[in-house]
């Protein structure tokens, strides 16, 4: 409630259009729904322009379904990601409409359609890094961008992403998934001039260390347009980037 | 060079309006100047839409001139970053129209308007963060973003950001500076519905192991609409920013 | 046995109440139980308020029933912490008045009334922090507290925390528990004026290192009110807490 | 504002004794002093119990000169700490009758009476950890605890600490500063049933990595009633305590 | 296509004998096999004089088999490191002429004869380091290398070692193979005059962390003749020495 | 071979009571048996005083078998540690007159009286620590020392430990065995005057790391006379404090 | 003993109601000094047969002049280690006596004869590292050790100290310093049967990262014979070594 | 001394052409000359191919002076890395001929011609690391190596590294030097299909953590034709390289 709103609504009190009771009801009104184990920010699509999404990997099949029967009932979009195939059958089984991403390991039950966003480039710098990019195109998708793949052109062949720049530097944001070294996130800022949101994964062995070195390379990164998530945060990626191509996207326009 | 431009050239070629030799050059001409000790990167400005930016700190007096010089020639505009003030001096009389920030550290010389650019809040936690958000601010204007500051509002004293909100709201990305903990980057992003870009800062002490607590914090904060850049990275928070903003600006129009 | 004591022993033995064989017994005697495996401090309870607590992850079943066994001989509560459920069973077996709070995975044998304590508010960050909460919680309650459950308010919705603040505040003192980032505890922190425990969780995935970051995060909270116990240590935080609110919930009679 | 506070201000509005003016900038009117650099939170003596305390280090002193103007204006204590001594003997020009307390390099400038608080014992393993040790003493006392000082008990000699357990026994909270193992917190922790804040220090050398080791060894401790704050923040420590202390000082009338 | 190819063509197509769409295809073409999940860098046999290698553990069967096919279409040896056994079965199934070596883990379909290379020693420090050693040997002997084997010399016997050490001088190249401490790096290269990979090995418990204590001594090994590959990778080192041999051993013709 | 030696056959030679050929052999015999899989040192027993120790751990069945019946042969002792039951079970049929130490996990099968050896006190933490307490146990017992076991007297309850102190005194050398915060080691080590082999153990849970801080506490220790062991390694622990007793147990008669 | 004690047992020496060679048992008795900011440990030598060892370097001058005249008065050794040059100036003025090694940063000041130890090799690898080793052989001297010195003879050149195998299997114990990969530990640990003491030193650059590395190797040491003390504690692996000497240097006799 | 060697040393015993106590002599012989502080390593030119080269940093103009008499008296040539400019001085005054490569902080005093060896280009991602570059440029040069330097190429602007591709494919090994995310190393080693020598520097800020971002993502590298060696240590790459380059120069003719 901005303070236009809050000079409205006391002129509505002075005037006797309002009582004090519902001014009261009104001011204490707060935008979540209590469900005991969980507290809804229902609220959020209107702030943050996209409903909360559900981290499924450690809730209950329990918790999950009253998350997102309480959505639901307030006509938000359900996403649950990390979500283990068990629990998207029980989703599944009471949600029929709901749809389960395999390789992407996200729930989603759609409530109308998402506003319009721009084109985000999904890159990865090998296969293994597929159900990470798969997260972040799901997601970015979810929010209404169109998603355009780019898979296994690591730097250890860097003519495999020469190739493939113009089809980068078209998008409005860039999601790159690299585990290891994680050189691809440097290689593509320096090749093309849009946002860059950089996932390191854990994929790998070693030194990789669970996917710290592919973080720590990406953090320090020598390209200037480059900015990074948590390890294996495709679902994080997916949204910035969406977030990011929704102005880029119309301002093209 | 691409597609198109390519079937030009051969084309030109084949009609023999262009020579072999000529061509040969063409396709082998290569967009930087060599400096012996530095590869400069002139075309960066049409591929990221801003000139090559110098980190000034471990480069001689003599290089940084030799640098600027070169850039200057090109028309394009120099940035020299985390510049001491000793060799702000020295390049301040070679190029008395340059300008020096002093808390941003940076060395600034510009050639031409920037492409205009959106709003950028830069928001810190505390009074020592100012002058990473210094560093921010001034790359941001230097990008044509216009900037608003937003100083000490951290989460210990959460009321202070509170009321803040609706600026940083309006503002079409924020930039968000912090040390210790790194908490304001989840409460900002948690507040606002713009993408959040995070630094870290050394400041602080103890277990604040020069920025990795909050390099840690930030990278694993629970918004979605954060992502993070380099502890201490101000220009690189400020770059990111700007180049968010411009689509985001525009698209609102 | 402390001085006084002492006196009177060797007074009796002057005026020949007390033979030179059952003093010397008593002297000898020490304040714990020899188990063999274990040398259980059955005098802590007059030491620090409370009995031994016993972690149950690592000990067979045979140590578990036997440690249970020497504490419920001495009247004193049994408190067995970190319970695999299979162990439980066994335990409620033998002491069928036993309970076995299963979220918490606490087993609890009680022994008469504990000292009344204060109020203990627990807050947690989300819904997968709820088992370490309730550890937490049934710590708290067996040493007398009352306790108030805020569970799911973490600070990327920092309004759903904003609403609940006169209840934490109302309590003397309050347990924090996150993961991931470990926002959260500078967050109430900052909000109220009671000593707060902050409880790191290894919940979470990538660069949360199993509770890492959190801890971090927390030992380096700008707010002056938080302390830190372990990872995942829900049981000294409970402890903590209601320790402390022994001392301010009967200051304020 | 609760909502009593609230409904008041409103049946003021509709009977019109306030102006809808004057009640939008109650309703906006928030605790803080705004200098630029600083925002001060000065609401905080309410909420927590004692004014904001201003961390020197990184601060200059024309910042803290006006933070300190502020505060003095609004007649709150003020306490500076991690002061350098050139800083304080600024401050001291401008402020005659504050006082700097050169090992616990804190400036303070008394604005009546601290509350009355309880006993605080502060022991310290070694003569090196003193400093901070002192930080914590003058902080404590600052918030009106009174403090019993124990320095050099440190376990490689453990009869030392064993002759003082009745005295710590005997505070209402401990403040334990120990480097290298920082094995102190633990055996005082086992000693005394009060509850224990420690302080890792970064003294020491080699694998004690700046305080780290400690850190580790005071947060993995088996004592349930200890808790603990940054390296060398031995103002949190002083402060907790202090906080803790007048609960339980009141309690035990 | 270097300078001289570009020449060519281009006067080719001055000359008629070149279409530009032909011309526009060739400067178009790319070296790689599109998989969807995979791009095969199929050319990196003219360039690094070896096919590219594929990492089997994290990938599907199908995935393996559609890789495994692409390469033996184009002649091209195949060789699929760190496979599961159950994988490798599905793999023989297809490619019955195919060999499945066990210990290395290693899947390979030789396409006719590697070019020839020179002598690589494979020296072990214990036992246990074994099957990374035999992932080594055998990606050396793919390449061509004739192979000797040394194993279980650590330096905790050092006069193992010793006996062994001209053998080791004869070799073109040596692959040092150790866990724990991982000494025995340093030892072999202060006793020979060639060059030494060291593969650090996860082998081990405790402070080995995975490797990473090996690594470490590794890379800061006092002999010159040292450089390092990652934890547990044999395939890199055997590549590696491979491929200094090819030089060294011919040069001694 | 020594100078006395070397000069004894070279005159044997000369005199031609030593053929060339023999004496070649002599100087080439070597201390070792080569298994193929594993390089038996069987000199050890002549230079550090008992025969090599073999980890079971990572081992397989077959390689056991083979190692123990070459030492067997040579009528070493055999001494196997970290060794699965099941493979406890192989050693077990094929040699009856060994002997498992289930707690210890060590396979025994003794050749004749080991050298005698003093007394050695091991000391443990907590009941979790008593399976590495047995590894030292064990290991210590065949190396011809008395072993005298204090378990779980940690510092938590520290009066527990005081009342053990004489007969820690008593021994040669100690050995304490801690997870968590490792704080034992320094306790025991100020209240003895010999020397105390530390073992960090990875019991414990949250910021205790696998035994990292336990490690570091420990060889941070504050007491001179602590020297430590690799996390979990009872084996070595036993080892060096059997080997330092020899010489204590000795001197004192 | 506080001040008052001591004033009423000294009035009763007045009144003849205590003897005097009571007085002088009771004030030999406990067995500290208080000096304020030191709590010293004057029975040390009788429990750990040397008296306690003051670390220099965070000391003032005025605490250290307290210390050693304390020390002095009871008629022990005095031994500073980690001492500035500056401060042993100013203890060299108030004690002529005693002697400060440079190398080694050890102030001495005699008082007596130490008890008889056995003799103790000190073995580093590098040059760099003989500061240190110093430091282990004046403290080792100092406890009555033979100390023999072998510098310069780590693994990269292994003859260097193979040559020397002899002199270092004829001591009681060894001491060996290694900065870098810290190979040298395992290496001696291997070629003799005496106790080893290894102390990695933070000397060397880039992954050495301040000694950590030659920690994690000599802890994580294939040779039974080796434990590991503080990286640059010279001093305690003197102390420890001389210690373990005593008891073997007699017991050869 | 290996077989044959021995059996014609015993044979002209046994023939009375050699004594005994030269027999003696000869088998004792060792390669190293004994300064007291240093034990040089002479035959190491024979044994490695190039003489011992000093690390210059920690020692003293005394040590220095010394070390260099001792090598040019037996006619080698002296390297000493890493020497700070005023001991440069000093062994300049005492070796005119001597030569101070000061960029690369090296200090030579030639002695005849070294081994032929091949061609090494070494490549630098920025400005920044040129000193180390030119270590690895001076010390490869004074193995005989033609050098080829590559400066400022790094991968946040791809195409530079392209243009330069044929030069570095045309060396017979290259040495790679970055700092911050190293992803050159990945890139390089992609490029061209000979071994590649990977050096992390230290140069940067923030989350580079003084080289070791930069080092686990070379470690962790995608390419098989990388290896790596310690932070700055350019004199170990210009080495190896120069080493690798020998035998795979001379082959190609």
């Amino acid at each position: 409630m901005d303070e236009k709103a809050l000079r409205r609504l006391l002129r509505r009190v002075r005037s006797g259009s309002l009582s004090v009771g519902s001014a009261t009801d009104q001011l204490k009104q707060i935008p979540f729904a209590e469900l005991g184990y969980a507290t809804l920010d229902t609220h959020r699509h209107l702030r943050v322009g996209f409903p909360e999404v559900v981290l499924g990997e450690p809730k209950t099949v329990e918790q999950l379904l009253g998350i997102a029967e309480a959505l639901r009932i307030r006509k938000q979009t359900v996403l649950v990601t990390r979500l283990q195939p068990d629990k998207a059958e029980a989703l599944l089984k009471r949600f029929p409409r709901g749809q389960y991403h395999s390789q992407a390991r996200i729930f989603e039950l759609k409530a109308g359609r998402p506003a319009r966003a721009g084109r985000v480039a999904i890159v990865t710098a090998g296969t293994s890094d597929i159900p990470i990019a798969e997260e972040a195109a799901v997601t970015a998708q979810a929010m209404g961008a169109t998603v355009q793949r780019i898979y296994d052109v690591g730097v250890a062949g860097i003519h495999r992403l020469l190739r493939r720049r113009a089809e980068i530097q078209e998008a409005d944001a860039a999601v790159v998934v690299a585990g290891m070294e994680g050189a691809l996130a440097s290689a593509v800022g320096g090749l093309v001039g849009i946002p860059v949101v950089a996932v390191p994964t854990s994929v790998g062995y070693g030194a990789s260390f669970g996917g710290l070195s592919a973080l720590l390379a990406m953090i320090t990164s020598c390209a200037s347009n480059v900015a990074t998530v948590n390890i294996d945060n495709g679902f994080g990626a997916g949204f910035y980037a969406a977030l990011v191509s929704r102005g880029r996207s119309r301002s093209a326009k």
